[in-house]
């Protein structure tokens, strides 16, 4: 019964609904875990082992008594320190917001713990999910960034601290860290999980997503908390997919071992059977992207009106330097902003409409060296403004022996064939 | 500098800047009607007279420093109890939220007191904005209801508490309690205001706005707040609007003075030069309000996962009714619905593209007597839905000598001309 961290959620969750695993076990396997790793890796922002002891001991009585068991029974959960939990502090990443403990949990937070799930604690964000880095470290060398802004969620989950934990994205939040760590990111089409106790800073794209150590486990939690229909992405398809590869609006950023990997995805792809097309999206597609930093900036200065009002002198100057611009610009600057991004939604489908999913990058390359930097969302944040599901899976390393990721992106509403050709790709490159 | 209330927001501001009223003498004046009115009226779910008083003395003090006076300038605001207001309690009309004490302002909240305004209280609000009421009644008639869910916003302004309260809407809870209070309610363009700090029910439905006893000042705290251009409604345009007289997807709904008002309505715009014309929209766009029900029900139930989780025992029967059906519905019943909104929020600016703005009743009728009853938002939820913004205009009585209301709508983003086409058949009813 020890041991319980390396196996899937999937697996896991399995093991807990046939009674040879329980959930206290696995939750002292995570704990552990987490005793070895936090002195370096620092993934967790709260973490009060005995509150997650009973948790999970609680989840055990509602077995033995007979109780249904939701799908997510007995795994335990890392959330983004951005989406509340009833009785935890929640910061935000943010020294203005220290000792802040909510009363309730967010949507998806209660949704998670109705599915079963066993919150373990919160994770490290960056500064209200923006630039300003929190203090983990990489999960294979803490001389890196593991990415941001859901720092804590990915490192915990690449180091096994938990199965499965909540990102949010407004750029490349839950994408990027994934890529850099080795593990799974999923965003799935914009509103899937409400938002409702979240820290929201950008109405128009902050997005609630999934990490996790298998393409299968994120189908896992978002299923289970949106009652969206995920289907298996391990069920092998009938077909391999038709594929448009494409670098995006900041293929200048790919590093040299970035476009190795996609040319490598290619010819995986191809000998699986795929039919890889290289091309582009069309220009009101693509001026999403230009206008994503109005939009977010100009929102993000918005939810921020209180902070700052009376506390600007605790906002970092990162982000500062985001928001003052922002400010400053008329708010028309924003309508257009917000018509480019309902123009490049609307014509997104159509743009994609011979393909099954768009095939792209995850990040630039490996995770940056240091933790002042959690990298570049350049390689996501179209896709973020489109709505459109996005699944980055681990595809080899880089020349310093840290992951990358490739990313498969599909029309919204279609996030079961994102998850089902994402696992089709890692698993035609494996 | 007594009996300041009966000035409009607009007039008290220009004396306010001027010198020649103080913040401090305003509220005083707010808060001598407030204690008679109270008793009766309880449009406050927080006032303390105290804080509000220091607030107003603390803006006297700004401006008796030389520090530059925000638009809103030592006008007290209303701030409905669904939206923060740091150091306030915050219960947003649900006995779980009970000593709920929020550390800072909702968004809207923060900005308008950047520009000045003085938070005089927190209003009345139905529970969580929807159907149960709270014990606020009519100002002009206490044993009939004054609308809802923004009840205490309403009628605090009617009866002169306060010259500018937030409203929020998800199917009419800004424009009827408007009309049944005889004032002017302003929804504007949907994401107008960042919802940061709100309780956010339906994320694709709920917006902020604005109660007052002008047009202008309407526009006054929307573009305070907004940053946005609402233009001056009480200059002359230099032509008559043309209009299109459509009374929407529930035009049954109409009680006979209704039908009486509209007509009355046309005859005036069409005497004072106005062109109007009898029509219907098209079905791509009425479907919106066929999704209505389906996407603010599903999306409330996961708003309120928690309470359902922890506290469903104190959640109203009314309230319940809603939410059990919608947590029955798979999760594609959302998906299709929402479809049907992009589509009808797509297809709508075209639809009215040969008109200036639609004209409908702002309710059905005169508000229902009782208060266990906020009334039917039937003349609303399709403008909510298809984020227009909208007008509603005081526009005479009805039988039992309680006011009737005419709504101006416009195609998203033209909000200036909204309230300029309300002013416009204000002054031609007039």
């Amino acid at each position: 019964m020890t041991s319980a961290s390396p196996l899937s959620a999937t697996d896991t969750a399995r093991r807990l609904r046939e009674g040879t695993l329980t959930a206290t076990a696995v939750m002292e396997a995570c704990l552990e875990r987490a005793c070895e790793r936090e002195p370096v890796l620092r993934a967790f922002a709260h973490l009060d082992p005995e509150a997650a002891l009973a948790e999970a001991r609680a989840a055990d009585a509602r077995a033995a008594a007979g109780a249904p068991l939701g799908p997510l029974h007995g795994l335990p959960l890392g959330v983004k320190d951005v989406l509340d939990v009833g009785g935890m502090p929640c910061g935000y990443g943010s020294p203005i917001w220290a000792g802040h403990v909510p009363r309730a949990d967010a949507a998806g937070v209660a949704l998670a713990r109705a599915a079963g799930a066993v919150v373990m604690g919160k994770t490290v964000t960056t500064e209200f999910a923006t630039r300003h880095p929190g203090p983990t470290t990489h999960p294979l060398n803490p001389a890196h960034t593991p990415g941001g802004s859901s720092s804590g969620s990915a490192a915990g989950v690449a180091a096994g601290l938990f199965p499965l934990a909540f990102g949010t994205q407004t750029a490349g939040s839950v994408l990027r860290p994934a890529a850099f760590c080795g593990i799974v990111g999923f965003m799935p089409t914009h509103a899937s999980i409400h938002r409702a106790g979240m820290k929201v800073m950008s109405e128009s794209l902050d997005t609630i997503g999934a990490l996790a150590r298998t393409v299968a486990d994120c189908a896992l939690l978002i299923g289970a908390v949106s009652g969206r229909e995920m289907g298996n992405p391990e069920t092998h398809p009938d077909r391999a997919p038709r594929l448009l590869l494409c670098l995006g609006p900041h293929a200048d950023k790919a590093a040299p071992e970035t476009l190795a990997l996609m040319e490598r995805a290619a010819e995986a792809a191809s000998r699986a059977g795929a039919r890889v097309t290289r091309g582009v999206l069309p220009p009101a597609v693509m001026a999403a992207a230009e206008a994503h930093p109005t939009v977010m900036n100009m929102e993000s200065a918005q939810a921020l009106a209180w902070e700052l009002a009376h506390h600007r002198d605790r906002i970092s100057a990162a982000l500062l330097e985001k928001l003052e611009p922002a400010l400053a610009l008329p708010a028309r600057a924003l309508e257009e902003a917000r018509a480019a991004f309902a123009a490049a939604q609307a014509a997104f489908p159509a743009a994609i409409a011979e393909y099954d999913a768009v095939l792209t990058p995850a990040a630039p390359g490996e995770a940056p060296e240091g933790i002042a930097w959690t990298g570049d969302p350049a390689f996501n944040l179209l896709w973020t403004a489109l709505h459109a599901p996005a699944v980055s899976v681990p595809a080899g390393t880089g020349p310093h022996g840290l992951p990358l990721g490739v990313q498969i992106v599909a029309a919204p509403g279609r996030d079961r064939e994102a998850l089902c050709w994402a696992e089709w790709i890692r698993q035609a490159m494996a």
